[in-house]
């Protein structure tokens, strides 16, 4: 159930329906929107009767939700979510996000590097992988602590804000500390006591589709982050697992209209791990953003060849400095902006 | 083996190489191309030594295939091949092809209606089922030989060009007759006898991707129409089965790029049959056209809620119009045209 | 809707009900069971109601129907069909069936040497391609119309009976008149013309699940065979496409209980194709015979090293005896017969 | 690489390969078999030469390995491991296993009774969920803490070993001091930080397979604990994600004589959240072990009709003892053995 207040609801209103959802002995969540304001209510077995609220000043509507999810759900939230990242513009607004960065952070030297280059193309969030979680317990699996302070310092000196993965519990206070969007992985999106501390702490998180993951399995992992408290989610379609092998997965860009017509939360892509070829990066970005999404995170590195990691699916500096004029182009046609520094690359 | 003839060759330095082919026992197939023309060997079961071309006059290069595909391979045609289609300007080249009409003909009235709104949008391409194999044999299976007649007369009297599904070789003839292309359908891309029926006529063929069909089985199944000896054909993107049940397929935009990169066939898409939600469409259009598609072909239906078969994921024309409209936006940044009359939808 | 007769019911009783069908405008469609006649009627749109035949002499029941299978639903025959192949001993009832030999007739000798082999080990059906549908056109597309000579010639000498495949209704009249049990493959499960001459020619039809068909477009499938007019389908469950790559297909086992349930025809499993290597054969085929299944159809060649096809999933002729021993001694538990012979293997 | 120590080498021989591996700064690993002592290296970046240990005392072969694992390997244990649990007899040695109970344990008498009446069948382990990884942050989450005193209780008063999840870290030490297997859910599989935690510590571990793991990640998985230190492991097929939608999940039988050979782990199958359907659980079942696999983990609920979770799929004790008693049969045949008790079920 989803209680929406009126315009000329003021605080006392909200409260005392707080109370009377308290007192029924089920969970208010206030879910503030461009408007107004709604507040759902969870932890009721069956059906609640909205008379019970219809009839309390300040009320305007109360609307029975079927879907599973509702703290995500569109109905909640008719405008969208927009997430706001102090020091770099908002994510799910007018202005297309672009998310870029090497897949792992390999040294001082060189996430401070490609910083620079992207900050001089206009680019305001840096990606950057500190704790790997890896298939195998014989691969790189990231400079974890070291790496978190060259990020901060990657940020220090060039202002980026910074979007890492956490990977567990443990890490998670360090790994908060240094990151302005906090990361969970695709193989972590149902690790359910993850998600929950994510949902308890202030940092935006970016939550990324699991590669098995239905819509609506993916849509009510982001509920449990909503329902623990943190409104603050990105959601990041990344592909999904399929027969086909000629891709490493299948970037699955129906889930953008899909989404935008169910969720309220702003939706990004990850063409890098999406099609997993670079040469295949740039078309799909261009797809990703005229399928309607907010934004892209993509895998860029100064030298591929010699990454420790995805290097085979990440972006030179100059291919992806080309896809950003093509996006240029492209954004006012979606009726979104795209700001960009034409500096030359070095 | 692939014969790459210098751009001075003349008519007798193939029939030459042609020849030696023969001697060889193997099978010669012409693959004209913008400026030179390449000749590909088939029917070798082992390798084949280009020293035994490489001395022959008019020869440039013999250039060893590895790929399981030889005819619909980049390599042997690396322009691209443009489908030209008598009255409607070509598919694969600059400009954006769309087909657009109703799944299934339903009456005289209803295509030859369609068709006037269609023609006045702009468009050239008139789509339209006669024969509709069907999941169950209970269903509606389409009108077949009236509908074929239907559609003759919406060609005759509107001017637009004719694509429609062949489902057997039995009717093959009678649908040729009617079809300015020939459409083979999702569920018949490995029905080889089909395959090599369409390839030994004349009429531009449509092959659409089964659904369970990895890139390469697709690839294989235009190679069959190839080496039967129709270089005319255009494939088609229509979705893949997957685990997700939102949709009713995973349209698979990921193959556009690779395909573009691997054969020199146009590939058009089908975002109608690859979301199957009607008001995903719009959005899978554009991003088809934004990954590097040739064209889109889009179920539009005047009363979908009428319709007999996929009414839920037609357009109403006048969503079909606004869509156009967008894509006239898309077309430029693409480096593609696409010419629309502004006419109103009655 | 099913109209199920008495068990004293004579035949103008069952005239009666079917004029009455037909003068509804419906087909009627004989279903004849164990103790009971049932008649399945198609052709409506909307529901029958069932108080125009229960008032008619010799009806005992009339079932609505609300699966979109009718004809092959078992409660249209509830005991099981039992499909009879003369000199053979029927498929679908006590007796296990197991069907044998090579993916393709590759010669003569190769096939009588085979049938020879198996025959002494009491197997009385003899597979082996004639014509193949294969993913490449230059792949071995098997030796045709001299294979179906060398078949017929396999029979005579050894009494088996012959299981080929038919892959299109050209070569349908050829096939069948060498055929014992026509096999409709994996690709062609959607082939809606093939289906339809094969349900109008009498010879029983081994139907093969496509590789990525759900159970109910399995089962639509083999409707259109009933539908047509052949009521003698065994159903085969030949392993379907998911992203594991380190089986050929991912031979799903659950279809048995689940098909089982829902349909009166036989169903057996082809484990060679299933999980696609040779040393997993033996454990798929007692799994299947465990699920439930009527029979195994195995591809054994002489020499598999040197098969033109599917070698490296065929068992070596040693191996193939030592899994009809286990065989032997599953049957009982399953409350299955399993007659051998225990000649030695020359 | 792996290491194989001759029949006579000593414990001061071990100690030197050993040491001569943390020399060149590597990791060495022991990994006992049923003869020979294997030693396994792993954090090697490149090739290792096998001189370097062929000339120590003691050494038998240096075996170089190209598969992604090493430490599950067949090649480092050809005989199979069998994991030992005190007081309930080995997983994966002759005996096939049966892990049976509710999927969540709902009350202290629920628990105490269902063990009572799987204990008088002979039955040694029990399962319960006491912590529930669910999809919806809605639905019960199981009893903890309190679930895992009546598990404790059930233990107590019949003697039976209790299986039980554990979904994280945190609660990691609690649910170890009360299972006697500690089973990681197929949610959590690729949950690297609960890998190695469960393999820092020494019961048990019951891994299940990720609903979207291929086989060789499955193993993957597996060696992550088995690095940590942990080399009692039994893997669990419980079912992948696939397109068919009849079954809750696709039961991937095939994974077990591919697991067989790459791998010295006991395998067991969950056919109950692998068909997902009670009726299909006892045919699964019986494939399962007919398949080879080591064991079974079934659910089995007092009142499956009033179960807080999976009701749909779990047996009626009067069903479960008729699928034991043809397990019975089943056994020998796959020269296992399965001591039932056969006290009547009240």
């Amino acid at each position: 159930m989803l209680i929406i207040m009126r315009l000329d609801a003021d605080r006392s209103d909200v409260e005392r329906v707080k109370g009377k959802i308290k007192l029924l002995g089920y969970l208010p969540h206030e879910i503030p929107g461009e408007e107004r304001l709604a507040i759902g209510i969870t932890g009721n077995k069956g059906k609640v009767d909205p008379e019970l609220f219809l009839t309390l000043p300040g009320v305007l509507e109360a609307i029975p939700v079927t879907k599973p999810f509702k703290l995500v759900s569109r109905d909640a939230h008719p405008a969208g979510t927009i997430v706001k990242v102090e020091g770099a513009g908002p994510l799910g607004g007018k202005e297309l996000a672009v998310i870029a960065g090497p897949c792992s952070v390999e040294s001082r030297q060189q996430i401070i590097e490609i910083a620079w280059m992207l900050k001089e193309m206009g680019i305001k969030f840096l990606r950057g992988g500190a704790y790997k979680p890896r298939t195998s317990p014989y691969s790189f699996q990231g400079y974890k602590a070291d790496a978190l302070e060259f990020l901060k310092e990657a940020k220090e000196v060039t202002g980026m804000r910074i979007v890492t993965e956490v990977k567990d519990t443990e890490t998670l206070p360090i790994v908060a500390e240094c990151a302005d969007v906090l990361q969970v992985g695709a193989r972590n999106m149902q690790n359910y006591s993850l998600l929950e501390a994510v949902g308890a702490q202030k940092k935006p998180v970016l939550l990324k589709r699991g590669f098995a993951a239905t819509i609506e399995e993916f849509l009510m992992a982001a509920e449990y982050i909503l329902y623990a408290g943190n409104l603050n989610v990105i959601l990041c379609e990344r592909g999904i697992r399929t027969f086909e092998t000629s891709t490493r997965n299948t970037l699955d860009l129906n889930s953008i209209p899909i989404i935008r017509k169910l969720c309220h939360l702003p939706i990004i892509v990850d063409p890098s791990h999406g099609i997993g070829v670079w040469d295949g990066v740039s078309a799909m970005s261009m797809a990703a953003v005229a399928a309607g999404a907010d934004g892209l995170i993509i895998e860029v590195h100064p030298d591929p060849s010699a990454a420790l990691s995805d290097g085979y699916q990440s972006l030179k500096p100059s291919t992806f400095k080309a896809l950003l004029e093509r996006l240029e182009q492209l954004a006012p046609i979606m009726e979104r902006t795209l700001t960009l520094s034409h500096a030359e690359v070095s």
